[in-house]
């Protein structure tokens, strides 16, 4: 069932493959790795045109599930490879790797590619570095049915394969975008969207903003929050309540019980 | 300004130190390590009195900071210990270490020990391994005023390193207890605070609970939920929306989102 078997970790195309782990090399190519039965099969219900399937039968807990798998990916275009064990795990990059792991197109999309909704609700991530927090905001924005997620300042690598993975695969199933700042504001404002920052810096608790219409949640880095040039065009300003000692809630936290007030606001308004 | 200094690597004083990253002998001791200046201040703040306080001005980005807090560990009757860089790196568990690192009694309460406030709002987490949700959602708590957090089967080491670490020094200044299910619901049950369960499986959002009673807000494994058992016996089941393709929040968001939907119904209420 497979167009090609590889066994030898030492093959030229499973060198490829491990060097798309480089920003660089994927930049060049437009592509990224994605791993796992369960987050390709998201990408897939997603739309995403994997260029090629790497699936390794021994490693699947559940043969049938990825044989469906490799067969829906080939459907849609996709090279199917098969791999020995050793082979897969020269090329897995996560722990107890389930033996899938498809070539797919960087996800993102320009700005100008969006085509946003009515009363959109929109996140918005300046400088948020880590990709463990991008991912836990994607999988936020997923399940709440954020329109569009933006990354501003630096520029982020939605491809890169920490982000991927810590997302779980919902970097493909919900639109995402990177810009820098300026592009950003300029880019909402004239959508109608009002952004909402969250800082600390403010009197105004999230929950006495209204966040029915058009909206972006922007939440900042995890050292400094949002830049001053970001804050000071803001439309308006919202603080977490927080009563501890410690006082730093997790960005991502930050961004989920922001955009599940929205929510909240959504359904009953 | 130290009791005493340690430059080589292989003092029998690291060894012991290094030897507390096992479990084991964590719980032989009833100690633990607590790295960072930002952490063991807030320790400080919380009453903790550290056994010893171990420093290394060389690594530190604010050498004043790094000072006052030694002098203010020594006021607590802890022993202060300088180490050369080659030692701290030896001793230190987290990528670029600021120098201060102590030596602590274990945190947790045995569920006898603790005395909860009217309409105490306590989170409880079934089953969570990863340290970095049970450090996260100790942020959280810190954050939303939680008067207990209860980590129920397994039995949860809040001692341990990665959870100190990811809760940034919150395992500390919040009330934290493990027990088992069963000795949880009875306690619980006991006090007249009512379970409300996380789960997909019901129909009831959790902006439709009432929240603003003496109520544990409580939430499953990473991989499974809650277990029957325990959604057998809550009070009360609640869910959170979720539009999107992979409906799959981590707990620790949707801990995050409960909890602060409890501070918000109390604050309006």
């Amino acid at each position: 069932m497979s167009d090609l078997v590889i066994t030898s970790p030492a093959n030229q195309r499973l060198k490829d493959l491990v060097a798309l782990r480089r920003r660089r090399n994927r930049e060049g190519a437009g592509l990224t790795l994605l791993e796992g039965l369960e987050e390709t099969s998201l990408a897939l219900d997603s739309g995403v045109r994997p260029i090629a399937l790497f699936h390794c039968p021994e490693l699947m807990l559940d043969e049938q599930a990825g044989a469906d798998l490799v067969e829906r990916a080939r459907d849609v275009g996709a090279e199917v490879v098969e791999l020995g064990r050793v082979a897969f795990e020269k090329v897995a990059y996560r722990e107890g790797p389930d033996g899938i792991l498809a070539k797919v197109p960087t996800p993102g999309l320009a700005l100008d590619e969006v085509d946003l909704p009515d009363n959109a609700l929109v996140l918005l991530c300046e400088g948020v570095e880590k990709p463990g927090n991008l991912g836990a905001m994607l999988r936020t924005a997923d399940a709440a049915g954020v329109a569009l997620v933006i990354a501003a300042d630096p520029v982020t690598d939605w491809g890169n394969p920490n982000v991927i993975r810590s997302s779980k695969g919902t970097v493909f199933s919900v639109p995402v975008a990177s810009a820098s700042t300026d592009e950003v504001w300029t880019w909402l404002a004239e959508r109608g969207v009002e952004i909402v920052a969250t800082t600390p810096d403010t009197d105004i608790e999230h929950t006495d903003a209204i966040l029915t219409g058009p909206v972006a949640v922007a939440v900042g880095s995890e050292k400094y929050g949002l830049t001053d040039a970001a804050l000071a065009r803001a439309h308006h300003k919202v603080r977490i309540p927080m009563v501890g000692r410690a006082n730093s809630l997790n960005v991502a936290t930050s961004a989920a019980i922001v955009v599940y007030e929205a929510v909240r606001q959504r359904r009953q308004g």
